[in-house]
């Protein structure tokens, strides 16, 4: 089954490594095939194929790539969002409703509910998405997670190591232990990255080391949640350890900028690099947490990749919109248009190592979106509007 | 026709001048019969009707009242948007692009653009519609701008003194007089209101008096644009006028926050009361110029009542959301979920000064929203999310 789209008035192909350069076709066609991207290239010369759409000038997009997101849970904390938002004092449980709630859940229900998110999302574009488990918290939950996240997406990520469970609070080791041995084993048959948060009142340095390593043993990728709610190892751990990305990097050091600067490799192209780390930029938490924002332009002069996700969780971000986190970007953290529709896309595949999404060229997935606008100018220029007309994942209009 | 709406989770009423008083009713269902709510109770004793819809647990509210959006225009800005956002200079002629756009533009190119626009806000929750024109600046084509607005909304309004066009530059009083006179009788026909942009660059006090004095002698209801840019006389001019709103109301004096709240009007149901000259906020203007937000805090504080709009536009805020709107509030305005979706409803109606929408009784219009959430709290807590699911205009799903 081929499909042509034609009366693409603006076509973003992200062909290289340069971060703000979508290479943008104009008056272009594409064609889908088995697929794949078969054919690129001006409308006026589009080959035939078994359908056709006619995009009438609008743009078309690489979809999204969500590198993260916490997606397995039941539930949600609305009252605790309302309660901090008004600055009122919450007594409620945090992160523990979220896991009480999510370990009671049966697996239906839990399948629903991660299912309900993955649509959602898939509506607004994102055809890869990451999801993370870490509201398990003990052996059989969090392997029933990622059992559950693995129906979905092949970019499942261990996340045992999200908080220290109340049950170890007086022994944290204890609970590292069981997340590099038991809860490692049993969640690794549906794993592709392990994760770990290193931050203040979750895991330290140490803790955080021996999860990741123990993780790199068993053959998983490796990201890290870092340096969100303060100053700290996160960053210069994860480049130490050779992690696909580090998460959040709200507040960062000279001396991490330089770290993640470090991984850049310079590429033959003449295009730039990319970083072997990437710096992964979640502008709805800070949105939903009223937290200052990360310091884009500080890493992307430095050289550094960067990649734009929702982080979609109950506690701190509950956003699905990778549109909104675009819109975020430009106006909060000072990212050009293009430089954060380039994140979200082609910085996204990268903070997955992967090479055949995030763009549009002969070869890559046909995962992509219709918008309905003339230019991908107009996700940060219409903010918060339902801007995506139809989604092709895997070829397949959704 | 009638139809009940039964499982209703969470039912916003909005029942009277409290302005976070949103009158929720659990384990709802509601009857619409020829276009008005003609009953409300409990689920479980939800009379019979010839449709039925089952909410299966969502909230329902009113719909939102939009009362600020300038949607008579031809074109777009999105270059001029990606430059400022940039901080970048920027050549093109701002204003002056849209409205050579806009007269250039044949009846069907115009109505189409609008129709677009309208159709876009109906879908994300939008019921009533608050139209300017504004782009038009001449006789011939203010008044077709209002022909074209009265197609989709009985709330148009006169905006001729949107800014003095470049051809009277050298004489702004000539533009006034024209305004007052010719185009004041042009316009008259198709609109309910007039308003006008009193503010630096804009038209003075004297001058925005001249042409609310007119429009209030034509029959007109007045509103004003004013404060947006920086302190001005525009608060004080709209409470003297008895202006029924006064929009963007981004830098306030104390005088200006006390002339708002000496038109307070106690009510005797005991529950507060309302502004007759509302202070309408539009967030979404000040996230996309990067200019700082509105004290809502202030204004609530004091008493005055407060709506929020989108005021969408191509130049300074191109977002059709109210959604989007409320989280804004929420988050940079510190105004509590509560009171932004209060705000978005019940305090846009009263900023038309309507009783007929905005509200969910016995006696109301039928026109209302079914969440695809649980609470109105996931307005704010999930941004960016298309959450609306089903929209009721005049009790009609759309
Ligand atoms: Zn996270
Ligand atoms: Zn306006």
């Amino acid at each position: 089954m081929s499909i042509v789209i034609t009366n693409i008035g603006e076509l973003v192909t992200n062909p290289g490594h340069g971060r703000d350069r979508l290479g943008i076709v104009y008056d272009a066609a594409l064609v889908v095939e088995d697929g794949t991207v078969a054919w690129v290239g001006a409308s006026a010369q589009a080959p035939d194929a078994d359908e056709r759409i006619d995009a009438e000038g609008a743009a078309v997009l690489p979809g999204f790539v969500d590198s993260h997101a916490h997606l397995v849970f039941a539930g949600d904390r609305a009252a605790e969002f309302g309660a901090r938002m008004a600055g009122e004092p919450y007594t409620g449980g945090g992160i523990r409703t979220t896991v009480a709630a999510t370990r009671e859940a049966g697996d239906d229900q839990l399948r629903r509910a991660t299912g309900r998110l993955v649509t959602e999302m898939r509506r607004q574009g994102t055809t890869t998405i990451e999801i993370k488990s870490g509201y398990g918290l003990d052996v059989e939950h969090e392997a029933r997670s990622l059992r559950i996240a693995a129906e979905f997406t092949t970019e499942t990520t261990f996340l045992g190591a999200h908080v220290v469970p109340a049950e170890y609070r007086d022994d944290p080791w204890k609970y590292v232990a069981l997340v590099s041995g038991p809860m490692l084993n049993a969640a690794r048959p549906y794993a592709k990255w392990i994760d770990v948060f290193c931050d203040r009142g979750a895991f330290d340095e140490d803790q955080a080391r021996t999860v990741l390593a123990a993780g790199k043993d068993a053959g998983l990728g490796l990201r890290l949640h870092g340096n969100q709610l303060g100053p700290g190892p996160g960053v210069r751990l994860a480049v130490e350890m050779g992690a696909a990305s580090v998460d959040h990097c709200t507040h960062l050091t000279d001396a991490d900028v330089d770290a993640l600067a470090s991984t850049v490799f310079d590429c033959m192209c003449g295009d730039g690099g990319w970083s072997s780390t990437v710096a992964t930029l979640l502008p709805g938490a800070e949105f939903s947490t009223r937290s200052p924002y990360p310091d884009a332009r500080r890493l992307l002069d430095a050289g550094v990749t960067v990649a734009l996700a929702t982080d979609c969780n109950p506690g701190s971000s509950y956003t699905s919109s990778m549109s909104f986190c675009i819109a975020l970007a430009v106006r909060e953290m000072r990212m050009t248009p293009a430089e954060a529709v380039w994140a979200a896309t082609a910085g996204g595949a990268r903070a997955l190592r992967r090479d055949d999404v995030g763009r549009l060229s002969v070869g890559a997935r046909a995962d992509l979106m219709i918008l309905d606008a003339p230019s991908y100018l107009h996700l940060a220029y219409r903010p918060g509007v339902p801007l995506i007309r139809t989604v092709l994942h895997d070829g397949v209009p959704q």
